[in-house]
This record gives structure tokens, sequence and C-alpha cells, in this order.
């Protein structure tokens, strides 16, 4: 037993390096790595890969698995945690076979290529033969991994394990009737129809003043963090005390960068508060979803981020550090600014009100091409439907509508509803934060976070994946995702902006 | 032989894509990395260096090398001269068993460690017991490796093939006797005692604004290469088209980030001027010595860098850019400035004069060391009695004398001559250079530097390792490493500065 345990310890930590190793590779490749170095780079990070596959699906440490686990009542609490979760993972990869790992590789690298070739020419039907071979891949994975209930589940089982279709569908449904009920009315409302222009144009330093304000208030700590630039904001860790985020400063509003800048070091901040201690290089130091990852970037993003009293903080900051602009825009003029609802066709764009339509869109076209009920042929024509029906927007074109991101040329069907799970979790949590903390108002009236980040760390981060992530919602919050709670916070919001 | 040749060629490709992921590490750990992720990087860092070891000193590896070997008549051109520079590396790192290889990472580690207590505590014999097994580890090293002669020729051999003590002892003497007799006479000089103050302020942004005019003069290309900044310069490649240079602005004259600047971009060049074609992923892609590396950073530093013809071209450029400053400065001032001839302490400060003075007293030392003719206590006080010897200048204590840098800490005894044979090298290659191309100072003057360029790739850089390094200068300027032609370029140049 002891060499078993010696061994799957062992391996963790080293899955853990070459991980950090990894996400070196590709935050270099995404903030400073010279064009020309790509084509190494792409052999790096595929080497790197390769040496994680093979740890991972190693027939060795599935041995040590196995023994384990058929005698996991004499191991320690910890270590069964540890045992019965690397089962799990283990057991899921060494169902997929190798040649199907390459083969996928390489379709997607083609259809991206295809999906860029499509844009090019803004022609979805470029994409489409490729887009079929990456559902079809889908499917195959499927049944590799034969789990019960509709395929659909067993793709959101990677991303967010224990939520199911059914679950989903009620959840969406509830949600998307309560937006578009919101959204109804403001459309019809005096102020929407004479919503100011939010675009207006600060230099590159003034927005990175402004971020690293806002970051340094959320206790984004500088020995363990960085801020970069990139085209796509993202972050990544590449080790448990070096985690980094990106934004981007050449939007058309330096609100763009503000906003990114708060929502990756939301996710930053998970990452470094993931339990260390007993649980330290493994598995258990990982979130247990991707919703549950996002409800903590959209947590300081939204519910802090675009709330009056952050803004009564940060309004004099910004009004500081572009004077001229602010010269003629009130606090709540600035507020309605912030939080203009608008309609619109590209998801990463949209505001807090319509982005979970965006979600909810993919959700429905992806279960449909998962269930056989829609083809690929149709996606365009059904992508503007829906568009139409839910936003009452619809795209001139392809660009703006099937082929506006790359995600479905990677082939991750079942990771969009993440963005609404996290959506919702994030206001069930700040719900329960209010109650829990009667100063919450005012602690974010003067940027003083670190209550909050007191009660993320307690309540979600320090779990890593000890529960799944409704488990952790549920003991958090009293009970699992419920999108009334999200409907509710988002009426309150928008019929007092709109004075509806 | 097919089976053979495939493997050794995959494992030089891997090889190669695992030195990459190496470089990356080390270049993030210099420049931006968090402090409080060095734990992690160090176990990134190890596993690399592992993986690397491991795959060089592999059984199978070294078995098809043998295979090779032994029917080396019936393989292609090519194939022989990878495989032969195979078999002497191979075997080589063969020699020195694992344990000595962790045995030696450690004590090294504890060395670097001591000599920052040192440091800070001003005191050598903390240092010294750490220092002594240091030593006795490079002794142990030449028993492993048993090369003939002495045991400087052994370590010699890592950095610089081909190269003998002995041979160095000549050129050594003949160019410490040559600097001491210029250095003597320039302190003689009325020049000398009224010589200005170099030291002169100029914002991070105007440096770097200076050192990307030079590089791009250079012709370092934007697409595979960076700079950034470190504390200390240095260039590193993580691709045949990624490498990357750094500099640092805080030091007390911006001449510093100038002329680091300028060096680095000479190593850079010369590494992305490696023989791509059939010797790309091969062993011969590469530099056959540091020696010869370093000639070519020296050549764009002292040869181009510092002389009058370049001074034509960017004495404007620096005046237009710290325009109150270089109001009394006028072209002759500044030229004598960036040739300033000043005795110091510390090699890194060094001016183009007395910088192989250093180089000549570590060599004269470490191979007294090696002999043990000289014990590790007697140091500090051999240091100060050589530096007043050679330069007439004494430090006042160890940081400024034997402590004044980590290299020995380290273990790279036999490195620092490759210092002084890369000045002598670079102005042998300027000589050849001069009498090829009968414009050359004219493109100089005006920072035109295509063909200087093209000569170095078409007579250093395509070379690889084909040929050892002073066979590459033999070959490129009709005789090997020749200190008469530095001497000469030397008198030329100071005995005009000085007015001698």
């Amino acid at each position: 037993m002891r060499e078993s345990l010696d061994f799957i310890y062992k391996q963790q930590k080293e899955l853990s390096v070459i991980g950090g190793i990894g996400a070196l590779l590709g935050w270099d490749q995404m903030t400073y790595m010279p064009s020309a170095g790509a084509g190494d780079r792409s052999e790096q990070t595929a080497l790197i890969s390769k040496m994680s596959h093979e740890k991972v699906t190693s027939d060795e440490f599935w041995k040590h698995i196995q023994t384990l686990s058929n005698n996991i009542e004499s191991l320690s609490e910890k270590d069964r945690i540890v045992v019965k979760r690397l089962k799990k993972d283990v057991e899921k990869s060494r169902k997929v076979p190798s040649d199907f790992v390459e083969r996928s590789a390489k379709i997607t690298t083609l259809a991206y290529q295809s999906w860029e070739k499509a844009r090019a020419k803004n022609d979805f039907k470029v994409f489409a033969p490729d887009l079929e071979k990456v559902i079809a891949l889908e499917k195959e994975y499927c049944g590799y991994i034969n789990f019960p209930g509709p395929r659909y589940d067993c793709l959101l089982d990677d991303y967010e394990e224990g939520m199911t279709t059914q679950k989903l569908q009620r959840e969406f449904t509830y949600l998307k009737k309560g937006i578009i009920e919101i959204l109804d009315k403001i459309k019809a409302s005096n102020a929407f129809e004479k919503q100011p222009e939010t675009k207006f144009k600060l230099s590159e330093e003034k927005q990175k003043f402004l971020c690293n304000i806002v970051i340094e208030k959320m206790k984004l700590p500088k020995d363990s963090s960085r801020l970069d630039v990139s085209t796509h904001p993202f972050t990544t860790g590449m080790g448990d005390d070096d985690v980094r985020i990106t934004t981007s400063y050449s939007r058309p509003s330096p609100l763009f960068s503000f906003f990114s800048t708060i929502h990756e070091a939301g996710h930053a901040l998970y990452e470094l508060g993931m339990p260390k201690g007993e649980y330290k290089d493994t598995v258990i130091s990982d979130a247990p979803s991707l919703g549950l990852h996002e409800s903590q970037s959209r947590f300081w993003e939204n519910m802090i981020g675009r709330s009056k009293e952050f803004w009564e903080y940060f309004y004099p900051v910004f009004r500081k550090t572009a004077p001229i602009y602010f010269k003629n825009i009130s606090f709540d003029k600035w507020y309605n600014i912030v939080n203009q609802v608008r309609p619109s066709f590209i998801r990463v764009e949209a505001d807090e009100l319509t982005y979970c339509l965006h979600v909810i869109l993919r959700f429905e076209i992806e279960t449909g091409l998962m269930d056989e009920k829609i083809s690929v042929k149709e996606l365009p024509q059904i992508w503007k439907q829906k568009m139409d029906e839910m936003l009452g927007v619809t795209p001139s074109n392809d660009l703006e509508g099937v082929l506006q991101d790359m995600h479905w040329s990677g082939g991750s069907i079942g990771y969009f509803p993440t963005y609404a799970i996290g959506t919702i979790y994030s206001a069930q949590i700040f719900r329960k934060i209010s109650e829990d903390n009667k100063n919450l108002l005012s602690e974010i009236r003067n940027a003083e976070f670190k209550n909050i980040l007191g009660w993320l760390r307690k309540n979600i981060h320090e779990h890593g994946c000890l529960m799944d992530a409704d488990d952790i919602i549920k003991k958090a919050c009293g009970e699992g995702l419920n999108s009334e709670v999200f409907v509710d916070y988002l009426k309150n919001k928008y019929y007092e902006i709109y004075q509806l």
C-alpha cells in the first residue's frame, strides 16, 4: 500500500510540474513570443501534452490506483478522497484510445484553419465539412466514455461534473423567459431610446493605471501574479504561487480592459486560493468545474464591478484619470453607461443582461446537434432565427453569427453552458454574502474587499474539488443552481436603472 | 543502419525541443516571473534538466551511435559529421556518473547561497569551505573525463574545444604585457588626469528607444527576437527562430544598456544564423565554443560599437535624445567618454582596454587552483596582489575582489578565458573584414551593417560546429587565435585617443 501511495503522490506532483510548464508555454505564446517562434513552440507544446497524457494513462499509475481502490477502507480519509478522485479521472482518460487523441488533435487543427478561411470569405460552407468532422469526433468520444443518458450529459460532465442536460434545460428555460421579459420592458422604455454612446478613448498607460488600481484593491498578490497583454484576456497558472492574467487595451472602450481585468483577477484569486496544506500537489487542489471557476470571475466582474456601490469608489478615480471625457458625465449617467443594455450579435461584447441569452442559444443548438435534431448545414439559419427570437436582432452575415468565435472548431461542445452556470452561481453567492455581512455595501463603497475575499476563500476556494460544484454552492448558499436568484437580481437592478 | 540513423536524428530533435523549453523556463525566471513562482520553477527546471540528461546518456542512444560509428564509412558525409560530433559529446557525458551530477547540483546550490551570505557579510571565509568543495568537484570531474595533459585542459575543453592551457598561457602573456604597456602610458598622460565623468541619467523610455534603434540597424529580426529587461543582460534561444536578449536600464550610465544590448544582439544574430538546411535540429547547428560566441558579441560591441565611425552616426542620435546633457559634449569629447580607460575592480564594468586583464587574472588563479599551486584560503590576498600588479588598483574589500561575482560558486572553472578569447577573435575578424571590404568604414558611418552581417553569416555563423572554433577563425582570417592583432588594434586606437 505504501508503495502505491508513494507512486500516486509522486505522479500527481510530476503531472502538476508538467502542467506548469505547459501553462508557461501557452502564456508566452499569447503574450511575448515573437511570431516566428510559433513552429518550435507547437513542438514544445506537443511534447509536454504527450508527456502529460502518457503519465495520466500509464498502466503503472492505473495499477497502483486500482490496488488502492481495492483497499480503500484501509486508507486515511485524505488518501481515500484523493484515490477516488484519481480513479474517476484516470478511468475516463483511459477509455479514450490514444489514436483518437491524435486524430482529434489533427481534425481540430484543420477545423480551426477552415474556420479562419470561412471567416476570411464570410462563408460558412467553407467551415461546414470540418465542423461535421468535429461533431462526429464528439459523438465518437461519447461512445468511448459510454456515459448513461443523452450524449450531451457525457460532454457536460467534462466541464461541469454532476450537471445534466435536463437540469440545465429547466434552469435555462426559466432564465431565458426572465431575461426576455426584462429585455422587452427595457426596449419599450423611454430611457432605452435615448441611450448615450459608451465608447471613449483612453491611452494604454491610463487604462493600465486603472487596471492596476482595481487588482490591488482586489488583493491580487503582486509577488505571485502578473498582468500582461494578449489579444484575448485569459488567466493561467504555472505554479501554486504563479498565476497570471492578461487583458487588451485596444478595444473601443477602456471598460473592456477594466472589466476583463476584474474578471480574470477573479479567476486568479480562485486559483491562488486552492487548498495547499495536505492537498497540495494533488488532484484535489483544483476547481471542480468550469462553472464554479466562472462564478468567481463573474462575481467580481458583475456583482461587484457593475454595482452602484463599486462605482461610488471608482467613478472619482475614472473622472480624475479622464477629466475631459467625464466633464459632462455625472455619476448617474456613468452608472447607466456601465450597465447599458444593448442587444448585440457577439457574446463577448454582450451586456450583463443579454449575455446569458447568447449562451442559451449555444446550448439549444449544441443539444440539437448531439441529438441529431439539428444538422450542421442548418446552423446559419437556425442561429439567425434564434438570435431574432431571443435578442430581437438578426446578424446580417455569418461573421456576426455562427462564425463569430473559434470554440466549436476545437470541439469543446458542452462547454458554453458553464458561462451561464457561473453567472447564476455568482448571483447566489452575492445574495448569501449580503445576508452574512451587513456591512457589505459599505465595504464595496470603500473598495474594501478583504471580507468578501475571505468569504470566497472559506466557502468556495478552499474546498478545491473535495465536492462537486453544485454541492459546494449548496453548502455555501443553502441550495444548488437556481436561476431565480439571478433573475431577481436582474429585475431589481435593471428596473431601477431603466425606471420601470 | 536506417533504424539507428532515424533514432539519432529523432533524439537530437527531441533534445532540441527540450532545450527550447528549458530556455523559456530560464528566460521567464529572469524577466517576468513573479517572485513567489521560484519554488515551482526550480522543480520545472529540474524536471527538464533531468529529461535532457537522461536522453543524452540513454543506453539506447549510445548503442545506435556506436553502431553508426562502427560503420562510419558507409554513411553519407553529413551523417558522418553528425555521428562523429555526437559520439564525442555523448561519450563525454556518459563518463560522468549521474550521482555526481546530482551531488554537483546540490553542492553548487549551497555554494551559491554561501557566496550570497559571504557578500552580505563581506567575509570570504563564509564562502571558502563551499568553494573548496566546488574545486574538489571540478577535480573529481577531471578524474572521470581522464583528459590528457593538465586538469585545466580538461575543463577548458568543455567551453573551448581544442584550446589548451599552454596555448592560452602564450597568448595571455603577450596580451597582458601589451595591455599593461598601453595602460601605463595612458596613466602617465595628461589626458588621463583630466578625464571627465561618464555617468549621466536618461529615462528608461529613452534608453529603450536608443537600444531599439541600434538593434534595428543591426538587423536583429523583430519576428524572431525580443528585447526585455533583467538584472544581468543575457541572450537565450527557445527555438531556431526565437532568440531573445535582455538588458538593464538601471545602471549609472545609459551606455550600459546601449552597449549590453549591442553585445547581446551580437550573440543573438549568431544564434539566428546557425546552419538550418540539412543540419537543422542536429548537434551541428550550434556554436563550437563559447569563445567564438563571445567573438560575435564583442565584435559588435567593441569593434563596431566603440569605433569612431559608429559614433558619427549615433552621436547625433544620442544628442537629439538627451539635448541638455549633450549641450557641452562635443563629438570628440563624447568619443573619449565612450572609450575612457579607468582601471576598476569589477570585470563587468571594465573598459575595453583593461577588460582582458580581469580575465587573465582569473585564468592565472584558476590554473593555480587546479595545479594546486594556489589554495582557496589564499584567494583574497592573491586577488588583491594581482589586481595591483596588473591594473594598479587594490580592492579595499572582498566584495570588490574575490566575491565580486557568482561564477565560481557554480563551478564553471575554465570558462573565464572564453571572454578574452572572444575579444581577441573579434579583433582578428574586424581586421579581415576591413581587408575584404574597402567600404567598411563608410558603411559603419552610415550604420549600414548588411555587408558586415553577411560576412559573419558566411564565414562564422553558417559553419555551426562543423569545425572547432580556432579552425573556423583560421579559415576565415588566415590564422588561429593571435593576440598580436588585438594588441595592435588597442595601440592604434588608444594611442590616438590619449594622444600618445
